[in-house]
């Protein structure tokens, strides 16, 4: 069976080399070696064009090369096959990782001391403990509950919110709209890691940021669009978040001429806080084409209803 | 016996509170209201004026309440008593904190991203695996040693370099005059963790940094005096160096006017990386204080003749 692969931010060369190790007589094309479409049984992708899988008329299975599938669902000619989000350690390990650094810079008022040396201004501060501070996690699939836990094993104060309940060893778990408020209020940083829905879109308001203790510090590397950009800048004017670390933006590329460049209480990456690794994500691709070879139930399958 | 406390930076009615909680019946004096020199016995010191423990006739041991001694034994009229390094849960923990914090900012590139995000300019980078970047240690004392070993747990290739021969599983350790070139040859990252002595007076200078790989970055958390300012700031300025995270300063506080304050390769913080907590702390320098009323050897004495 032959397998389209698509994505303007992967290497095809490293994905290619990658599957053919799990996988030796794989078919791998891409859109411009595509040939017969009706060839085409699988797909790798991310960000593909709208309408490109829909031309794919035997096409069983598409396999997302992101955790996040919000982009793929947003096309509405998909066939009606399913979707697999990706599920790579790399994925995981990479997005801890960034979530313990950008945690651990508040903690140790990085942000503050960066804004003191462009005054020259020495202010010498007792750096506070990481029980002492309290960190919020939004979403708890793979990857959120992996950060909360890393964050944990540190020594912060962990508290979680999900849209179902969960329980995790050591960490408050709040869940549902009922649960939200609790969960916000006494808050020194918020990491939101939650999947994009209908439901999710635009939650980081003005609304949520007046719940939050003054203060606190925002992390945001889930979707760009979880954040209202405005209410985040009216809230860093007012002081009800201190500082902001974004890796997703509602445009990508975010725009030159953004105001989220250059703000001073605004670290700005460039969608780098989670990368899958062909080496390691290839194999759990792999596997799921066995599954659909041989008829059984395939895994990491995106359900329709909830949107992730 | 009557212990007496002085330090700039130290809270005495903290430390006064810790040390009461092991040994309620001590007698905690201030200069102010030290009373008879005579009766002082111990004293719990950071940075005091040059003179100051010559004035204690009685004198039996000096009780630093920093890990590094050298302000102390710069003292010249320091009396001949046993002077003991701080070893403090707290400042490792927090060296090593922040240790991992500025190592992770390197390896995700932060500092790249930041000076990106003064343009505006979006560039994706895949992110480099820990195992992919090589951190170089220098200094194996109770510090170094435990953020190597943190560095490694995280993923990192550590090697490290002390002045005698050290010993860690998994750590490639270099030693001596002879070791320093191959150990500096392939570091992305360097940390430098040694103790203030003549023979590491400015050891961070022009000629180590020529047989760094370029681009190497630096984080100095040590003694500011480990390093010649004119030569970071030439290697920044030929990208030798490509960025510092400094945290100690030949004079602190750093002056308003200093060239590292608002260089854009420089991140700043004011002395924060490690430091103790009365709570944690007051155990162990109480334990000192009871082997010196029992006539059993100290923890944790400095050797004069090698300097820490």
């Amino acid at each position: 069976m032959a397998l389209l692969f698509f994505s303007e931010g992967d290497d095809p060369v490293m994905w290619r080399e990658a599957l053919l190790k799990h996988a030796p007589d794989l078919d791998f094309r891409e859109v411009d070696t595509m040939g017969d479409a009706a060839e085409i049984e699988t797909a790798l992708v991310w960000r593909p064009p709208a309408g490109l899988l829909a031309k794919l008329p035997n096409l069983k299975a598409i396999f997302s090369l992101a955790a996040g599938v919000d982009a793929l669902l947003a096309d509405t000619s998909l066939p009606p096959v399913p979707i697999c989000r990706m599920v790579d350690p790399s994925l995981t390990t990479t997005m801890t990782e960034y979530v313990l650094l950008g945690t651990l810079r508040y903690l140790r008022e990085f942000d503050i001391f960066e804004a003191l040396a462009k005054e020259g201004k020495w202010e010498w501060r007792m750096p506070p403990a990481p029980h002492e501070r309290k960190v919020g996690m939004m979403g708890l699939g793979v990857l959120g509950t992996d950060a909360a836990l890393a964050l944990q094993r540190h020594g912060f104060e962990v508290s979680a919110w999900s849209r179902t309940p969960k329980s995790l060893a050591g960490i408050v778990c709040h869940s549902g709209a009922d649960g939200l408020d609790p969960f916000l209020a006494d808050l020194d940083i918020l990491v939101c890691l939650l999947p994009l829905t209908a439901e999710t879109r635009g939650i980081l308001d003005a609304e949520l940021f007046a719940k939050l203790k003054p203060g606190c510090r925002l992390i945001n590397v889930a979707r760009g669009p979880h954040l209202v950009d405005d209410d985040l800048l009216a809230a860093l004017e007012k002081g009800q978040i201190a500082h902001a670390t974004l890796d997703v933006f509602h445009k990508e590329p975010l725009p030159a001429d953004h105001p989220f460049w250059r703000h001073p209480k605004i670290t700005v990456t460039p969608h780098i806080a989670s990368n899958g690794r062909p080496e390691t994500a290839a194999k759990t691709v792999v596997e799921n084409m066995e599954r659909l070879a041989r008829g059984e139930p395939l895994a990491n399958v995106v359900d329709f209803d909830r949107g992730y």
